[in-house]
């Protein structure tokens, strides 16, 4: 038997005594493995050095070995996040819905465990833990497939995990990883139907896109943010400028930050001129339509293709527009349904852009950059969903969970 | 362009003036539908009789050509049908969650239309207006695929429906009907992301299992139910007689329906005799396990195949077990996580029996034939769903829905 089987059919098992678990016990259990993890800091950070010794030979740029570091301090805020985990609402075991019908049955609907989350994501070994405590605390088993960057991390990092659960109610076996670093192992994961309950992707567009083709597992699609910000003729010129600024500098890594910008031509021949400075100040490299190369001569000229491309980097596109029906138009062709942002003193281009765009988060003169689970208030976050499905936008716990109708009788029969 | 791609397309279209439809809008239009096909059933009853006679002509059995029948009787029964969905509470627009952050920022959860709905079904011309209606009515497009059998049924009552639509506020375009009998138009939706939001299919074990194994667009799996019925030591023997015989017998072609009966030895020896012999004066054929067999003579031995069959027919694989540990290891192997029943007196059994069995919907004292979304009080049904993302169960209406955040600021910029 493969790895990956094997390892998910034990995951499988573990979830049919993660499944009765109470709220104690898990908490307890994310307790002792943030212990456990702040306890083995040393061996962990060991087992790191070895991965960027590794990509360092492999000429990993040095921004990459920097997210992929653990140092004691890393650590310590990785096991602190397990511990504001163990602080929140259980989401499992709530009665969602109760009632009798008239023939006497009583139905309730309950809030239950997924069973196995497949979690299939790239470098950074943070990932690893904050995944694991995600689907312990709901219920779940889950087999971690890290990227190959960070294995010897992630292989440490799992060891005092497991060993941590041995010392509690909870199955080790709850957590798993793939070792295997061929994308074979991938492969097998997204297509374990019976196995698996889900699969979620968190990474680049490239790994997003392969999940999404190839698993017959069901698919949380997590990421993919090409975002937008639309300046209406009527937003203010000092609040669109912030909002576009911040949208595009404060982490242009992430998926929600902006990657084009577009303008009402009658804002941007008063005000285009000033945002654009404060982002080449800011080392911004600027791909605009032909009017706003016209306005932006420092603008290289814009394609479809630039249109439909995540830079999550240093380069915005801009598009100069007639009205707001031609940037919905913009947006509904090359928005990724991740978030998108009106700047507007308008109260009624306002709601007609909040109604009309289909996203996950529509934004009324507020910066993009907040589509995250910490910023929503959920304390935790398993990603951001770009599907309609299940779950939409920041994912918090109960996007970890499914739910079962309870049904009891006393002997009827359907007529 | 394909017919699949470019209807689609349309129905993508489409789906953008749906988002802003009203209640009223909607259900004016589901009610216009319905006398539409009133007012038409002389001409919809004279497309089915080609189904019939070329069905006829195939050789397709009496029992299907009875269920492919469309008459001025079951027209009208189609279009109370659509009168009832009228009447449901919409769906759409509700808020689901509402807040201000400490940065002020007002975040609301908005329930809205899915998008566009590809429905992928067999013989059954009811489907076609079904599955409308329920789409219509919670803000969506649908993109119908019927079975060939039904074809000429379903091109005629789509073009009752479309031109009742084009008397309405709704776009026509809201229902397109895939009229490629080709396989290959299955599978090009399947692959329609960026135009299809999600595919829902709705047939036998092969067609849901080519939808799942195939489709890049979410599914939401449906129907496939090999259920179980499991009479514990304590089951009252009358209760549990009855609870088996209409789980099996009442109405055996449906996913609903229970296709092997786990006795608990203990019980088996005193009563299962008497259960056996209801079924068998019923026509139904029995495959046991070896124990059974020496109970009952009449039995066929049932192989792991028998029990990984969803027969929909008179037929009942029978298997004695030695506790509910046993039943639940067999349930685990072998079920469908759609409905799962415990017959029993004993309290604590029974607990653990709902507890443990991962299934969409698990019973205590009653038949699983209850599984439905009429008898769980919603009113309509798209279907059973039998996957733990997005809707476990019987769907109602707010299956067809999704979520949005609407975010409203006065200028935030993260930090």
């Amino acid at each position: 038997m493969s790895e990956v089987r094997e390892k998910a059919a034990l995951a499988k098992k573990a979830a049919a005594i993660m499944n009765r678990m109470t709220t104690d016990q898990k908490n307890s259990a994310l307790l002792a493995m943030a212990d456990a993890l702040v306890n083995e800091h040393a061996s962990i950070a060991a087992a790191n050095e070895l991965d960027i010794t590794r990509g360092r030979e492999n000429g990993t740029s040095e921004s990459l070995l920097d997210r992929l570091k653990l140092n004691e301090q890393r650590i310590g805020a990785i096991a602190d996040g397990l511990r504001q985990v163990a602080e929140l609402p259980d989401p499992v075991g709530q009665v969602l819905d109760s009632g009798e019908r008239l023939n006497g049955l009583h139905i309730t609907k309950i809030s239950v465990p997924l069973g196995v989350i497949g979690m299939i994501y790239e470098a950074r070994p943070n990932v690893t833990v904050d995944a694991a405590g995600l689907c312990l605390k709901t219920g779940n088993s889950v087999v971690l497939r890290g990227g190959s960057a960070a294995i010897e991390s992630n292989r440490k990092v799992v060891e005092v995990l497991r060993s941590a659960l041995a010392q509690t109610d909870l199955p080790a076996d709850a957590i798993q990883l793939i070792e295997d670093p061929n994308r074979s192992s991938v492969d097998e994961m997204l297509k374990l139907n019976g196995l698996l309950d889900v699969v979620i992707p968190r990474g680049g567009a490239s790994l997003i896109r392969n999940v999404v083709e190839n698993a017959t597992v069901p698919v949380i699609e997590t990421g993919a943010g090409i975002c937008h910000t639309y300046i209406d003729q009527s937003g203010d010129p000092e609040m669109a400028s912030d909002i576009a600024f911040n949208a595009k500098v404060q982490r242009p890594s992430v998926c929600n930050s902006m990657e084009t910008l577009l303008v009402h031509e009658a804002f941007a021949a008063g005000h285009l001129r000033s945002i654009a400075d404060r982002l080449l100040a800011a080392h911004v490299e600027i791909r605009g339509c032909q009017r706003t190369c016209a306005l932006i001569p420092e603008a290289k000229n814009a394609t479809d293709a630039d249109y439909a491309t995540e830079y999550n980097d240093y380069i915005l596109n801009i598009r100069i527009v007639d009205d707001l029906n031609e940037a919905l138009a913009h947006i509904g062709q090359f928005g990724t349904m991740h978030s998108e942002c009106i700047v507007t003193e308008n109260a009624g281009q306002a709601a007609r852009f909040l109604q009309a765009v289909d996203a996950a988060a529509v934004y009324h003169n507020a910066s993009t950059r907040f589509t995250d689970g910490f910023e929503f208030g959920y304390g935790a976050e398993i990603g951001i969903s770009t599907q309609k499905l299940h779950a939409r936008g920041p994912m918090g716990l109960p996007a970890l969970t499914s739910t079962k109708f309870l049904i009891s009788g006393n002997g009827q029969i359907r007529g």
